[in-house]
């Protein structure tokens, strides 16, 4: 790979790699099966912990967190994203790892917002409480009444009521809050509506225990409620909270969101290519185990080509996808809003298409849930829409090329 | 449209449309919700027996049966394939209408079968009730074990032992064998290895509760366990029934199964036509309805060109369906082989690709069970695996194709 | 095939296609090879007047002509478009037999002007001959300084002046008129820029030798002149004809446009049609006469799945023209807008698509001129922008389309 | 970009780049114009030699050529495959440039088989000329009579007698014969067809004036011709060359064209990623320069997402021929042995689609050669069968991947 990785980082990929192979996946089947027999799917199993306490003594912890940056300590390993990358590819073949290695979305994106945005006692209360795995966090952002591809169109209210700030509105789609640990929601609401298009907005910290913050329902994606996270409809009424739980100041959601989505997703994008890779692999031992008309299945009409056409785009995507860290790495956002967008729009779709093969080779079976692929399925499908959907980073790019000319 | 349905299957398309859109649609949404609500989603709502009872008293019942033949009375309409074509079009648009009308796979399918194969008892004894939906159906085909595409490759067996045969051996995806109606499979085992390929397997209807049928398990297809119909994985072990209950004879399992697949084949496609055609109603509703960037939806970016694809693939698709029927009902199924593989190969793809489209316009909320988009797309994906994975229509297709040169 | 053609018009498709096998391709390889040897390729071949006479003297002559209306006397066999389209299907196989049953692109679209809109002197004049072979003509619409994909861009002029119109202006495309015969240019230009959009250009009568006509080059097509025929580049500088030149009358260039392009389109998709066939039949033959790696080409890879899909687009895109002629037929050009605009989307696509297939399955040889493979797609990719561009026709489409919501 | 080149090739892009902007680009529509006015096109123009000239003195010349290995002294910068590819991309934005630099096809791969594979004398008499420009070359592998795809096929005969060997045969796109500087045809014959399939064929270095060497034809590839290179179709009748022009020996041709088409196929994707760019380019410059329906061409439709799409397909496909280089450059061709083939089916489908793309937005123009696009296009698409069509290409890639599991 011509985007080679630290000495330091190569060591840590070469852990985590191990780690995924010994402790995960040996285990990985069983857990499912003992979650789908478990009588309330919404209460992690105590495996799960066990597990991460064992990566967290490895070291195999918080691994996504970035460098230092000027007023914000170091709390992790500090890899930068060209690093981090091929960490997130492996954690991505799993449904389980990223977890594991506490390196999950949204809890990643919301730590390092906090991170990079939070005061002192912010992050103290809930900065630290997440790197330790003891909450969990939610994002609450998309809302079910209006088209939340434009950002601007959030209706919910987050008006400053001396030293409170009160919250209004419905969210949905908030991942993470039908876990029992999720103690954190960041809130998106907004505040002055004739202020710029993009100072509209104000994001705050908000207690899940807060009154006024009630989970109406838990929503299925393509028919499964993923749990024990979930993804929640949620709905604020009158929610109080303390002035100082506004990040940042009012009006400067956008800025923070920016800031955020990024390496996220470059880590998104990268659990993609894993996800990929996996179903790849099954496909061909699928292929390879099984016969057909008196041949190995890979040998069947356009079976070979297709998995010829799957490793070029598995490729290609993962390196847009390195390029893209290591532009994050080297320029910043800025120098890199483009290409962010494209991966966005590339690796999901890749996703998608390699699963949705896997899944012809397996039969039957691979729309089971005997195999990964049907729910790695709906998580490549998923993420055509989270995030901003494809057709909003389609403009993004057409924007940049076009500024070229105009 | 250029193929006409005859004045009698008009009328009667006439009143099925009206039925839905007075009897089903305004419900089925509630219905959904209290089936979803329900303690044990296994059992039907009672309003679901309510509903067929109206469409029978109307007459709109069973419309799927065809034309009498020799020795083959009439128990329905008698509708050509190209005039029940479009009734299961309007059937397609909602999860609830096939099973209102008594006229859903895989029960149709079943009581072609018998009506065509089975012998005055074996008719009498299952056939009436089916036609009653007084009881259900399975069929069970393809295996865990096998890569199933090659049907040859079945290994349950189905021997003879005096006055009985006796079955052994594991089947899956077995749909519909999870309501509590169902009491009749359709078991298709090998009898006899060393006999030519398609003379090795047998067909033999098999009572329920007969000692040594289990069903091990339902399988969620991409996440759904479609209650209260289910697919279920079922083992056979030392099941004993009459010899009598054997369809046709030993190893004329083929034959029956060839029959079964042609017109049972329109009937899928032009139920996903049904599907695909909402869910470009829908896409089209939703895009008319909400605003991003100051626009409508649909006036952003690709949409309109993506509305206009969109229309083109369902209208081909749904000429070659009516093409192929018209074929099945001029030349029988040896006149339109090659036309049974082509609408089998080029519907689900389309319904998959417009249901996906309609999805993204939609956003989270398509993702979501708020619209039946996600169960729609699911149905389609399915499709593309069923009757026969897309890959051995193909090559079929080409099998037609490359007699005319070789 | 469900739409089929009426009995009269059978005989003539059989004649058609008897001629077709018998007295052109025998002969066309060698047409090609002659033709391109010539000294002169703007100067047509004797031999083709010689095949012209033979099928007119059979009476397969100007079959596209459509039936009498009122005030619109029969020329030829009044052919409906359903009927005619068969016979389209099969002259599109060959790139001469459109020519010697003078049935080609643009003169039938021209004589159907003329046909509809034209005066007893216009038609006397350009008319007769036309319809006798005599003479040829070209349409003058697309211009090279605007984007002719909005015609009401056009800018050329046609301005009254006394008795005469004067014309100024450069129009591009112009095909047939490099051959020596073309006598009549239908030329488009703008009357009144403050009349309503559709109001503002009027469609002239312009004999070839007209002063101030000059044909500045002639254009290739993807590299190809396409003599004799040729598509010019053709500049108006004062040019001035009688007033009584004018078709219909000032301001009337839009609705006559319209009424030409209809069964144009039907025509052109149907020679598509043709012509794709014509291309899988090829690859057919190569990729069972050829064997690489031990197995006859059609062996290979996914050679067979290709060629089923190709199977499955052409027959999809028959089934849309042919609805959309009879369409056509029964209910008019206002009832098939959305028709003519699918499948003037969908079968240039199509068609590029198979061709494409079969040139790679001719390897090296499907590049070159040994085959009318290379000829073929040129026709096809060109078809995505001439008479409107796909995306113009998708706008159309999905007007039309949210029309039922808006 | 993360595949930096050294800052040396560094300085040589920057260079090519100026000379490109500089010296070739404001001129090159006038050269096509010239050349295609010109009597007789199968004369080069003279100010083509003086570019070269220029290009030399500034010694831009030869930089294809790699860094010394053993027995291989150095004639030129010595670049390796990552440091070139710029260079590479650079040239492919015009027609004109490859030929400037003396680093075109197919005598850089000539070029290099004599490096790599020729005896001192060959080298002095055949690669100093080359070198020198002051001759051109051709490369004799396809043959017309089989299927060219599978190299074991070829039929054309190499058989040593005495002090001579002697050819016949007939092969085809033998690109550049038709130059009046080509003095140099490798021929590859069968000697052996008893010997191990991969050592059953010779190559030779047959001086073009040799008796029996016939230029049959020149064969338009999609209707051009190419002039003044030309794809010639040669015959060999009887033609005896001392055996002492054989390449390496009896039975190495294999191995000698694998070693020729690593680096080879690099040139090749990256001179197509830089027709891309500059199609891309000239679809952004047409799409904002003119009008339609009030709007500019690419704030029409879909537009904007195709122009993102074709950023991201690009930027896909630069990456994957980069790491290919970079794997060349580190790990060999046995290490790139499937990333060679990768590129060769991903690249020439992505230019193709890219060229498309950008035809369709500059409307009829686009066809025609007043634009290079048409011409690129034909290139992207000859492509997809020269060096291989992408069907064996896909058939390495599945093999290698599978090699992981058999």
């Amino acid at each position: 790979m011509g985007f080679e990785p630290s000495a330091r980082a190569q060591e840590l990929i070469d852990r985590v790699d191990e780690f995924i192979r010994t402790e995960i996946e040996p285990v990985e089947g069983e857990l499912h099966a003992a979650h789908r027999a478990a009588d309330d799917p919404w209460q992690p199993l105590p495996a799960f912990k066990e597990l991460q306490a064992k990566a967290r003594k490895q070291g195999l912890w918080n691994l996504f967190l970035p460098p230092a940056e000027p007023g914000n300590e170091v709390y992790g390993e500090g890899l930068a994203n060209l690093d981090y990358a091929p960490i997130a590819e492996l954690t991505g073949r799993s449904f389980v790892a990223p977890y594991v290695f506490n390196c999950n979305a949204p809890d990643t994106g919301n730590m390092e917002v906090l991170l990079r945005y939070g005061t002192p006692e912010q992050k103290k209360r809930w900065l630290e409480p997440l790197l330790d795995g003891a909450i969990r966090s939610a994002f609450c952002m998309t809302e079910p009444d209006v088209a939340s591809s434009d950002a601007t169109n959030m209706a919910a209210t987050a008006i400053p009521d001396g030293d409170e700030i009160v919250l209004n509105g419905r969210k949905w789609w908030s991942t993470g809050v039908g876990h029992p640990d999720c103690e954190l929601l960041i809130f998106m609401g907004l505040t002055d509506p004739d202020a710029h298009r993009y100072a509209r907005h104000t994001m705050v910290l908000v207690p899940r225990g807060t009154p006024g913050v009630k989970v109406e329902r838990l929503l299925p994606a393509m028919g499964r409620y993923d749990e024990p996270y979930g993804h929640g409809e949620v709905s604020f009424t009158e929610v109080r909270v303390p002035a100082s739980n506004v990040l940042v100041g009012l009006g400067r959601a956008f800025g923070i969101a920016q800031g955020r989505l990024g390496p996220g997703r470059v880590h998104h994008c990268m659990r993609l290519i894993g996800l990929a890779e996996k179903s790849l692999e099954l496909a061909l031992k699928r292929g390879t185990s099984r016969t057909a008309f008196g041949k190995q299945l890979v040998n069947l009409g356009g079976n070979r080509e297709r998995i010829a056409d799957v490793r070029i785009a598995i490729n290609q995507a993962r390196l847009l996808v390195l390029q893209t860290a290591w532009l994050l790495d080297t320029k910043g956002l800025a120098g890199a809003l483009s290409e962010v967008s494209q991966i966005k729009v590339a690796v999901p779709r890749m996703a998608q298409d390699v699963i949705d093969m896997a899944i012809q080779l397996h039969g039957g079976g691979g729309l089971s849930d005997d195999f990964p692929l049907a729910g790695a399925w709906t998580s490549a499908r998923a993420l055509r829409l989270a995030d901003g959907p494809d057709e909003v980073h389609r403009g993004v790019i057409a924007k940049v090329e076009l500024a070229k000319y105009q």
